[in-house]
């Protein structure tokens, strides 16, 4: 198969030696057969140009970039993933993806430094630790970090959304529909997603001079059944918060499942809000007021930075924010 | 750091090629460092086992399977594409996935045939006519057929759910709740699962003495907003239809959406059934009534019928169906 290829190309570059040479093409053939008839100046013109064509060849090759996703492709994960893979698709490279949570537990980053025919790699919410990746990068193994777990990551590019924008928004609606009981279900406290989403929601409540007590604040991992368990809590403290906003859409259908099962209405009794706007977030009952991220264009510039390094290039940036964008649905209303 | 791997490797082998020869680690050292005092028969021997072993290791190296999935990885496509990185994981193959709905128009099986490193190649519900696979599989690409849209395919492995007994028991469950007026809204018609779940709908219903009548029928794309207007037409029929069965879940979603609008009550006014449960199913009010899908076996199956090919066996089965589930939730009721 690939024989087959050099071939077709080679035929072609007859042509292009010839224009480039300015030899004829039955002249270039003749010298690429090895014909005697060919003098050494000509001979010497076509080879310097073949061999020029060549190196053009190896620098052309498919690069294979290598996507590690180590959890499950639904939703967020899933959409990442595709907007990494028609990026890459669109400027000729190849994705050799690990996916799946097992590769939370497989010798860390293996597949990036034990393969020879990978050029790069795009790292999405790694799990290792930041002193691990700083480590890969200084081996010199050219990687994009798309959603970092953690900050700082020095010298490391990385792309993610203004979690803390985003964050301080949906509260700044909520403030702005007149709440001031404002409960959080924030996720793990050791991610910087959940950090800086919860630092925008006290800096959006405090502006409003609330400040966000203990009571009034859990943390979870972002699953619908954790997050229901989290806001059965919060809705049976007195007095009960008027609204809750939500680490992610999951977190915020478990919090509406809660409201149901205490007979609360949503928005009437309770405003909730959720952080990603997944397919979930218009399937639910009433639709959730919630915060996109641009999973699209951060896919698109984790590639193009990659692409920059690729290329012997510094990234144009080493680390890039994308905007967020609320939409409001349903769930939320003036208390 | 291909050859540092390969270096480890020789290291280990050392002690294996003396066990399995007899001869002491420092004679097959000598005979590997071309040591002039071994004697010709052990040199021979220890040099026959070096060579086999160099088989077993061009035998083995990593294998690379091309995965198409040419649509967007969530829900459905996205848990597939999921329990197939895991199986290939968990067989030390790697996966180089083609992912994204631009997938649908690129030039068909591209990435199959153009790339000498592939090995084989798992086609998720794979949009060419039954003829460009066919010519395929002929021409020696082995590869497994995930979903696919059309049968037959002769020849071609294939693993699919069984969308026939899954639809039928669905409808089943309805009737057995004592609904008769049972509207569908079904996939694509040239679709397999779409043809196979209508017949599997039909058959429950032809049982029970219902025959479905054009106007009880809609075809559609199986998107929340198609299912939806399908919806709204149906339910505005008279007389009104008691219960919906759905392509799938976004479908389903689509029909609790146009109900409410409405002011049905959903089970009370009418039962709503989803194909897949994905994770809306249990994001909506109610939760949905639905057939649960086999994706990890669907997934962990294929990867085996394609390592049973690559090692130039035949499959165990030409094409497999994998039992669904029927799961009961809240969104169908007794009439």
């Amino acid at each position: 198969m690939e024989r087959k290829i050099e071939n077709v190309k080679q035929r072609a570059s007859l042509r292009d030696i010839a224009a480039e040479t300015g030899v004829s093409i039955a002249t270039v053939s003749r010298v690429l057969n090895d014909h005697v008839n060919v003098a050494q100046r000509t001979r010497d013109l076509v080879l310097q140009a073949v061999e020029r064509r060549k190196q053009d060849v190896v620098a052309s090759r498919t690069r294979t970039v290598y996507v590690r996703c180590p959890y499950v492709l639904t939703d967020y994960f899933g959409l990442i993933v595709s907007s990494i893979a028609e990026a890459l698709k669109l400027h000729g490279l190849r994705m050799l993806l690990d996916a799946g949570e097992s590769g939370q537990h497989s010798a860390a980053l293996r597949g990036l430094t034990g393969q020879a025919d990978v050029d790069g790699a795009i790292l999405i919410l790694p799990p290792e630790e930041s002193a691990e990746l700083v480590a890969l990068s200084r081996a010199g193994h050219p990687f994009v970090v798309v959603d970092p777990r953690i900050l700082p990551l020095p010298d490391i590019a990385s792309v993610s959304a203004a979690h803390f924008a985003g964050a301080r928004a949906v509260a700044d609606h909520l403030i702005g529909l007149g709440h001031r009981d404002i409960a959080v279900i924030a996720g793990p406290e050791e991610w910087l997603a959940g950090d800086a989403r919860l630092a925008g929601h006290r800096a959006s409540l405090a502006k409003a001079g609330v400040l966000l007590t203990p009571d009034r604040l859990r943390h979870v991992e972002p699953t619908v059944a954790h997050g229901a368990r989290a806001a059965a809590e919060l809705l049976d403290l007195e007095p009960r918060p008027t609204a809750i906003v939500c680490f992610n859409d999951k977190v915020a259908v478990g919090t509406l499942q809660a409201a149901r099962e205490r007979g609360l209405r949503v928005p009437e009794d309770l405003s909730v809000a959720g952080f990603d706007d997944i397919d979930l977030a218009e399937a639910t009952n009433p639709r959730l007021t919630t915060v996109r991220q641009p999973l699209q264009e951060m896919g698109s510039i984790a590639v193009t930075q990659l692409m920059r390094m690729l290329d012997g290039h510094e990234p144009e940036a080493l680390h890039i924010e994308l905007a967020t964008t609320l939409v409001v649905r349903d769930s939320t209303a003036a208390l």
